[in-house]
């Protein structure tokens, strides 16, 4: 992954999805419109937090999130989320 | 149960719903499509709480919680369910 | 009813509805689909409330409560309803 | 009126509806589905207010209230509603 | 404008609207579904205001109300309208 | 323009709508109903604000404020808005 | 880019879009209805912030925003957007 120069604003993190499987257990690939997208990435950056809400991720993390949290946003030619850190709802 | 390494955040709760049954009483077996969810599940991990709201179930507690409440998680070949732990009805 | 060993999480109430008359005032046996779904019940079990909301109701304290009000949950093959005090309406 | 042995919740109150007038000012009969709701009604019972909200009315204040007010209850063979005191507009 | 003895509760005031004007500018009688509802009127009654909001405007005010603020009612054959102090824009 | 009697309520203000261009930079004149609702006006008067919202713009000041800000006035035959200071976006 | 003058309200702050690309990576010119609208801006003007939220960004910073934030406002000729600083989700 290439160094991300991005700085979330107030409780905001920055959450690189991991790859969806693209074959299935019995080893059929499975073309792009039937994958699922992943609920799973890691934390490439974090923002300062709030006076309210100080962060508990912190950049490297493996988090889970919903199927439909945060912002998709292009960097670098790669697609990542940024999101609230209320969004994430566990560390893996 | 295999054991879950994942660490919910804030008020969050893993819970690993309760097998529902799959013969009626007089012995019908359902079919799959014909199950009702269960309601009934088992808290697998417990978040930290928050400031606001310190947790009151424990790992092993088994709790009611509503049809639609949390968010489906596959870990490790089985299904999970996370949720707040303000989503939680009961402990039975 | 038979003791039910459940215990509601914050400011929730379990709640045994009052069996709807099954025949109107004249007599006339009303077939199940059109029994009005009863508004009164018996409290069962009160959680300990929570810092800003003390619980009033008290365990065999008949209680009114709206039409929607609460999650239906079947217990030991008996229909119960839990609900928050607040969806509470008056003590009878 | 009978005497009417119920304990509102909270800054609830129970109102007795007063009764929608019959006919029109020319004397026609009104069919009982042309009735107007009515808009006013009488203090039966008063909870005990909230640490934020004590209650102002008090027993037998006639009041108006919006037609959507409350909850409606019967007791005893009459109609009455069940409201928060918030959703009452003025006392007549 | 007869005298209207009603208390409105808390933040609430009673509104006597403004008569809409019946004739154009160049004198042609509006028929009365094109009447515009008028959003001027008088206080008639105010209520005592809450321990947030004290009340600004007093009884003989002509205020500027939005078009579908407050509640009509009808009291001794006029046509009022209750609302919450903060409904009203403006004193004219 | 006259001067206008009126007290705004609470955080609100009273603004004139600076008249929207009637000509093209192409010269070409606009028929009134393609003409864009205009964005820019003049503070002309000034609730006294709230507890929580000291006032910040002044009578004379010229506002930006978005498309669907505020409700509508005839005031002496002129058009203004009554809007809430929150609606203003900047002062140019 | 022309020099703003314009104080924005609050904690809002007025942002300059960047230009999309006008080509693809293969060369080929997009017309103007294909062209995404851009999510990332230049701030060219901040508000005072409130009591509850000092500013973070400050003039000059290259910001990331969702594909629907803020309002449009035509200023001198050019399009931007104002919004609050809550919209923003990132500094780049």
């Amino acid at each position: 992954m290439a160094k991300i120069n991005i700085k979330p604003l107030a409780d905001r993190v920055l959450v690189e999805p991991a790859q969806a499987e693209t074959k299935t257990a019995s080893g059929i690939i499975i073309p792009d419109t039937a994958k699922e997208k992943p609920q799973k990435g890691k934390i490439v950056a974090v923002g300062p937090g709030t006076k309210d809400e100080p962060m508990t991720v912190k950049v490297g993390d493996m988090v889970l999130y919903g199927k439909y949290a945060g912002t998709e946003l292009k960097l670098d030619g790669g697609d990542f989320l940024i999101m609230r850190e209320s969004d994430i709802l566990a560390i893996v």
